[in-house]
């Protein structure tokens, strides 16, 4: 059993064209494929229809090729999309897709490994409360074990879209004589990613379940996970949860490593990522280590008092721009500029998803003893 | 002759409380000050009045302090200013000083020095133009000499301010019988721009006369000017021109560098122009050393053609963020996570200013045989 | 033969919810339908990904009802699509349907009345030329025969979307030895515009052959056509043209009237296209009357001059919001407070379209007569 | 004693050379000038700095001519600016000036009367509290007393700056052992307008002591005052008050009238408002009667429910444009259409002002037998 990771870009949101290339020259076949992560050209905001019109075309794609009707599909398989290329950075979607069978004895080595899971729907009156966690929790438990993953150590990113409270459910708990946490949408969906995060540090072992209470999302910064990398929408009902790891059960050439970052101007969390997976940066990448890239990973956010190492910020008083896509376009130039490579998946909101203020980095690549292996793909 | 840096925060763009503070302090004597560089919080276009405002309160400031009207002072005083702190970027000015006489005889190792010219006016109908170019070079030749630089190469930055054509001007020039390059109001900042950049150049020998025409402007991108920065606005008749360099008959602690980026994710760069002033980065510049940076000053270009090494970028295309906004925080979140400090200037419309889809980066920093010497300050 | 008109919310730009309820109901064949105008809420500019995420799960839809290709569908049925619901306005799109067979005796009164038209594509050096108005003029004569509609004066609205020259296309024209006329992409979008709107003028009898020149577009704003509303879009790469008007081969109790709007602020011709249709308003429509509107289209534009009535206007030089986003809202929010209706589908970029500085009304409805005769369905 | 009244355009938010030209022509005196309510091009948001940019060139002015310090003139006379001149609306400003003295007999017809009071400063821990409430209530009557309006029905049109809990005051009332109603910057402004529309309702009468608590404020909206128009600030510690009426005690040719506007397409509203100064608009205000306009003010608010008329609107969800200039765009134009004139000052953030999900419009005018009066002047 091996993962293949395909980094593909697109000339817009409804445009999966490489991966249908990838599929009519059978580098890959589209029940391979197990999740999609991507980050297109919206402004990631409430009004952001680049993701529902990229995850249509996406499930049409799959539908025609799995004769599997596409509502059926968007139950099964996460694509987890964050909006917004501000700055350098490029649209482009990760495919995730796995082939062939586990190793029946364990590989020392191991390999980067991909399980996912979808919770059951999450009543709105427990979303972004401490029962919100614990399904996440659960879930994320549950797409370790489909990667065969079972140290938590092992486990380097987990994308997490989680349901938020709408008007719609908000009412219908209030007829039912349920509170819901917050009926505010932008509070909700705040929530809804706290309680994402501390699901996955809970699940991870980065916190005992004595911190997890109602109160200590959006409250207790010190909570976090430094795997976590969590998003809330109105679409789903469910959590789904891919993992990212390695694992002992998987063959192939890919590892991945993951490091937080202590805020916007964290280059060093950039560099010992790579340098875990054997990649210098002096100060940028090489060319040739950077064909070794599969796929990068950041969470970052704003922070939250107004201050980056004791300088004010602006981003949280801007009319004009949302400051999720103020700090995207910052941290995005910052890692891109590291890589020499603008396919970098950036996304905000990151409340306790690594240090307050901070975030966290992922990366996938090849290993170095692998080149020629052709495990993977990056067009 | 010695020149002080002091770079400010302002908690707003009317706020000049801490260079008020600096000179009741004795710090600094208002007389001492020759030009100011500064970025407001603004959105950097036509319609950013955080850089009037600004300038009126320094303006007023300075009339308190000098007993001499605004409206002359602002004649005599380059303040440049770029909106904008996308991103990271924090609001800041910097006061540029002199104190003393030159020396008589000069020393080899020469210090940080600083000229300032005004130009005459330049007539709408040459705004953009060859003409314009000449005139802009006559004036950095005149600020040249008044830092007492002889040599061009060691010239490492130059800010200029342009006039652009107005409607008013554009009727004006009309009614009179002449032609203006281009009446539509962005077009004609970057020809004013464009026309900036082929002054310097020539003025320091990157380009020679036969390279400078009415048609080179914003066409043969292959002309420019490393060491320049030019922003134009309707506020300006004549030509604004500050000079950074360094000079054998200045004394003090300070030396400037400067290096061309490639393009956006040009860290190299970056590292280099540290690395001539004996600071490293690896990858961030240390705490002892970032104590030693007075100023960066960042010149950036959504790269015209649409791609960053082969990536799509979508900067041109957004309708909701201006281009120069993009990149100004990309670029800024980069320079800013090798710094570990997001006190930079970072100013877009880099037409001719460095490479096409780059730009360029010049520090000033205390040497280091001077700790301790106290020539400068860093609030 | 007769017109029916479906007015229908939708609540994302991939909702189309309330069509398939329609068909489902069998209150409307897919068969029957022949072009749809909708507003939805993107930014109406270059990275407006709605429109093409409406287009796509429209053309999914028809495929699925009428067992045709989507690829087929889109060069058949026109769907054009103005982004950007600012203020008061609504997402929202209008369903043109036929029934029937044309009268064989022609009546007098006549009813409302639909015509459509494909071009030829337009090669790319045509583009924003005088060829190109020819091909325009061409198809909406082609589209009012379509129509039925033998007297100029009987057309009220001319929809066309036209295609632009693009990066590909501008090279592959110099390939060919050929120039196109701008390569930058939105004034050859405004060129295109500009063909438009002097192509529906010259069929129309509004100009004469002789007002058609390439240097007249975007230069001689005399010329113009009242009844135009032209876009235009890479998708395309022929003339799609929507003709409506009133002619004695349909029968229906619907109407169109039309008039010109004279700046943004003209509440006059709203309320005098009402009065054509035997709608007062006093100031506002009557609920009883305003359940016999059925569409309702604007094209405006804020004023190149800078001015509405002696008083500058921001609109053109705010870097923050884009003018055609500002006035769409202000003469949207103009005429859904006149309507008392806030489905009002207003567009800008009206070079050509009505007196410069203004733009065109054009609304349908039942007529008095008809109370009741149930020929068309407001959602 | 009578006022005059002067709208005047301006150029940017630092042009006040119309006032200074009046000064100038001595059509008006320096110490004439009780108060000053403008509309600036800003984005209307925190950042937006076109208010003190305007405030701070205004009290230069003053200070000049009056020969008193302008921090002295800041805290003595209200200068109430809102940003954003969004659509067709047009930056300017209203001087509001009294010349000679009250009169000896009560005319019983009266005149436009003008009043302004500044409260003692509101400690953060009561600020969008039941106590500033009546702080703001307090400064009205004493506004009204001031303005000799005795009887409530009197008033018109109340302006109210409002202070609002910064950062620093929170941190300052917590360490006093107080707690503040929100420390969320927008919330906190919020409930500060909120405050200050509870506050003129209870001054007028519009409702009882008993409607006022802390837990009514944003949460009853049936809670309302039709004439007040609050905004909130930073840069104010006191409620500054500005009240707007017809008293018997002023002599003159001015009117004031207002009405309530049930939602953003309330154009009945203008209509009445403008009757009941004995002008007509059928359908827009003609010529003659235009230029007895002398200011019109109007608040408006986005509707919370989402909906207008059951159609939904997109204004709360727009990452892109703050939801606050999208509906002051729209009823901008709406307002503008039937004045046939851009210089109408409209505000948003209208909680409790004026009937939940519309606002409220007052205007100024000369009475009808005063043609030829000249006790003011429209520029």
């Amino acid at each position: 059993m091996r993962a293949n990771v395909f980094r593909l870009p697109m000339q817009h949101p409804g445009d999966l064209s490489e991966l249908e290339g990838l599929i009519a020259q059978e580098m890959l076949r589209a029940d391979e494929i197990i999740a999609v992560i991507g980050k297109t050209e919206g402004n990631g905001g409430v009004n952001d229809f680049t993701r529902g019109f990229f995850t249509q075309t996406l499930m049409a794609l799959l539908s025609r090729h799995l004769n599997e009707p596409a509502d059926s599909l968007i139950r099964r398989i996460p694509c987890i999309l964050s909006g917004g290329t501000e700055g350098v950075l490029t649209p482009h979607y990760v495919v995730l897709s796995r082939r062939g069978a586990p190793l029946s004895e364990p590989a020392p080595s191991g390999a980067f490994a991909i399980g996912t899971a979808m919770s059951a729907p999450v009543p709105a009156h427990e979303i972004g409360r401490a029962a919100h966690v614990e399904s996440v929790s659960v879930a994320v438990r549950k797409a370790m074990a489909q990667a065969h993953i079972a140290d938590p150590d092992d486990v380097h990113f987990v994308q997490v879209k989680c349901p938020c409270v709408t008007s719609a459910r908000a009412e219908a708990a209030r007829a039912a004589g349920k509170t819901v946490a917050s009926a505010d949408p932008n509070r909700s969906m705040a929530l809804a990613r706290a309680a994402g995060a501390f699901g996955v540090a809970l699940a991870l072992g980065e916190i005992g379940a004595s911190e997890v209470s109602d109160t200590a999302l959006l409250q207790n910064f010190s909570v976090r996970s430094d795997r976590a990398s969590i998003s809330s929408g109105v679409e789903v009902e469910a959590n789904e949860v891919i993992v990212l790891g390695n694992s002992p059960h998987w063959s192939g050439d890919l590892r991945i490593a993951h490091r937080a970052m202590s805020d916007a101007l964290d280059i060093g969390a950039v560099m010992q990522v790579l340098s875990d997976l054997d990649i210098s940066a002096a100060p940028q990448v090489s060319v040739q280590d950077r064909s070794r890239v599969q796929a990068v990973f950041v969470k970052c956010e704003p922070d939250r008092r107004g201050q980056i190492r004791g300088q004010r910020h602006t981003m949280l008083d801007d009319t004009d721009i949302n400051a999720q896509r103020h700090i995207r376009g910052a941290v995005g130039g910052l890692v891109a500029g590291v890589l020499g490579d603008t396919r970098i998946f950036v996304s905000g909101g990151a409340e306790h998803q690594g240090p307050d203020g901070g975030g966290l980095i992922a990366a996938i690549a090849e290993k170095v003893t692998s080149r020629g292996g052709g495990s993977s793909c990056a067009l």
